[in-house]
């Protein structure tokens, strides 16, 4: 395939310019959980569809209730007979704090020569705008070397992923006719390690509520009402400490209800896989398994549903000592789904557990933020066959199909909206420090990712 | 007592300036738990100590490692023999937040018609500014009119009330000589309700900790690590949720191991009293008894020590939804204690609890941030006598015994280490919100505060 190695080698060459890029689009804090960087939202969108136009893309940005989407479409040469691909990524970033523990500004993308070459370290390196950019890299590979794009594309970015998509399905639903394709190509998923590539057939899926604990209308002096008044933290803690059972199983009523079991050939691959648990908790400065006593590492990571406060609040929490009891307190509270439990459910089950744990003057409030079932892709596809495929080229080895723990919401709203199935192929690693300080993202994780990413556009053009 | 009727006549006519004087002390923010304030906090020593000069006072301000303290002295008339009192008050103030539900900006103090006439509203309105302005008001009523300070007085006004009165003890250590006396006053506490006077004989003890939890060595995506890697904020609630038992008695062991039950005679007097605690609650919103099941109001509020979270946070707390699992969580955790606890066994005892509670990979670690244990004040005491006549003069009605659920360390730190007793003669109300939002003092209570101290010291004098 001559063609496929200039474009290979066209890659090869514009590696500086693509990590130019790549800052550029770091470079805009594109924070959607935080309001005042709704114009930033703005700008990374018209970024990336500026980007897109110049690769020949009908592109535009398209307004939501929260932040905008871009969409942009290529018909691809003419007489294409392959599938219509339908990308999807997000280009929001998650909040950057706690600012301290970074050793430099995280909208200032730093090149770091790392223990595996050089890498990208910035609040979004990897999570997504490095795995995005991988993308849009291929397709430029292919307008400047390959002749123009191979395939028929449609690029869908959203802006909403790291806030749970809230407006994303709706948009969805509203463009079913301008976003029909055949399958969804989404690159925001993991490798197994940074030899060995992987395809993630598993996600869980998230509930991510909001508890608020109302009590006495005003905050009070734990000296005059101390013994006398509820305390709203006291009964929070005495709530959400109740989480777990001794065996590290979630204890809302009915969870485990719709969780099937891991077939045992699964199970089998997924020992034979060696992973080691020491290894992976040791590296984050941890010695003790948490969650489901008895389970084994990857079955708790990608197949069971698990329960996280995320966030805690209430009280006085400066410096020094106030003895006050408060009128309120809050928590963010998390459930990781596995296929087949109905995130509905969850929360009227943890809505129920509230409830029969808290005391009677207890005013107890759950928010849904956002939700979305765990789900399983066809492993036996064939756009999963094409993939194993070129990362096997790519990598000289065999790919992996594997499970993430973390949800992508986006994957069972394009297969109930649109109707169609996801390839996540993904080029991140598990310390890239994803949602913490000093995120960072491996070059050759990137480049790879990049050369991947041209090699399937050929499979599907074939 | 000619004189005395003279002195108590010019108070009345002098309220408004003793109101005025109150509010310009009221418009300083010294609040002794925030750093930025430390300035604030020598103005207010500094407007105590001038108003105390200009009074005939030998008035100075004494530095120490934390806010400065304010001494003066006034050897009374010539031939004085009554007691040397020591007048013990407080300058500093809580801080203000939550600052959205003030009804106006906490140190603009207001005067507002209420429903039992005026009241002034402001941070330190009753705690302790406008306690410690009575003491002034009547001294000063007796340098204008009732030829001069008529008692032997020392005044000690301090600034660190509010975060535990932490360098107090070593300044009565270093200053014993120049605060020898026989008697400490102290204008702290409450009436029974705004018609009946009230003498504390009984003040509960308090032990102010901040607990850290760690885990992880950074922040953790909850997709990636949830169920494998702690959550700090999970194992916090686990452990915290456990500080009641069913019967809401406090779990920390050897905790109840000193507590005396209360005499059947003052358990009667205290049943006597009326107290209705369905009102007590109503008033702040709520309905149903917190605290040990089965043990009287009065009892529970006086008598018996409790915990408290007055604080809690970690993880994200922003708007909307972030995936982490925090490294860390932190709680603010205090106890009321009664007489006969030992502080520092309650903190011993607190950390074996937690230890107990938390799994192998977290870190705990407990910091004291004030402690003092509760104390009973004798109530058949001549000044205690002395004070409940006066008391019974000036509202018509005889002046209750009672006890209180805050802490005043310094009555355990002026025994310990000057070796004398003190009289808690005060005049704040339970819905004078202190510590919270809008705090209130009625200038009913005030006014008479005043006159009752005028007249408390011509008592000393005759």
């Amino acid at each position: 395939m001559p063609v496929l190695d200039d474009v290979l080698r066209h890659a090869d060459a514009a590696l500086p310019r693509s990590r130019d890029a790549l800052f550029a689009l770091l470079r805009i804090p594109s924070i959607s959980a935080r309001p005042e960087h709704a114009a930033d939202c703005v700008r990374a969108a018209d970024w990336v569809r500026d980007d897109l136009a110049a690769l020949g893309f009908q592109a535009a940005r398209h307004a939501t209730p929260g932040q905008p989407i871009v969409v942009a479409h290529h018909p691809g040469p003419v007489g294409y007979r392959g599938p219509h691909i339908l990308f999807y990524g997000h280009y929001d970033v998650q909040p950057v704090d706690p600012l301290s523990l970074w050793t430099s500004p995280p909208f200032e993308p730093q090149l770091v020569a790392g223990p595996r070459g050089p890498r990208y370290v910035a609040r979004g390196a990897v999570d997504d705008k490095g795995q995005v950019m991988m993308f849009l890299s291929a397709l430029r590979a292919w307008h400047e070397a390959g002749g123009g794009i191979p395939a028929r594309i449609t690029v869908l970015i959203e802006g909403e992923e790291e806030v749970g998509s809230v407006h994303l399905e709706p948009f969805l639903e509203a463009n079913k006719a301008l976003l029909a394709s055949d399958l969804a190509l989404i690159s925001d998923t993991g490798m197994w390690d940074v030899d060995t590539p992987a395809i993630t057939t598993r996600l869980r899926g998230l509930v991510f509520t909001e508890v608020a604990l109302r009590a006495a209308k005003r905050d009070l002096h734990s000296g005059l009402f101390g013994g006398a008044a509820l305390n709203p933290i006291n009964a929070l803690c005495a709530a959400l400490g109740g989480l777990h059972d001794a065996a590290g199983r979630v204890a809302l009523p009915g969870f485990y209800d719709a969780v099937r079991p891991v077939s045992a050939e699964q199970a089998a691959q997924w020992r034979a896989m060696g992973f080691d648990e020491a290894a992976f908790l040791g590296d984050i400065g941890l010695h003790h398994p948490a969650g489901e006593r008895g389970v084994p590492a990857l079955e708790r990571l990608w197949a069971r549903p698990t329960a996280d406060i995320n966030g805690i609040w209430g009280g006085y929490t400066g410096p020094g000592s106030k003895t006050v009891i408060p009128a309120e307190a809050f928590a963010k509270v998390s459930f990781r789904l596995v296929s087949d439990q109905d995130p509905d459910a969850v929360v009227a089950g943890f809505r129920r557990f509230l409830a029969d744990r808290v005391p009677e003057d207890a005013r107890v409030d759950v928010t849904v933020l956002s939700g979305g079932p765990g789900i399983e892709v066809a492993a036996d596809s064939e756009a999963v066959r094409a993939a194993r495929e070129v990362l096997t080229e790519e990598y000289g080895r065999p790919a992996l199909l594997v499970g993430s723990g973390g949800s992508i919401p986006v994957v069972s709203s394009l297969r109930r909206v649109l109707g169609i199935d996801s390839l996540l192929m993904g080029f991140g690693l598990d310390d890239d420090q994803v949602h913490s300080p000093n995120e960072k993202f491996e070059e050759r994780c990137f480049h790879h990712g990049t050369r991947a990413h041209i090699r399937l556009l050929a499979r599907f053009a074939a």
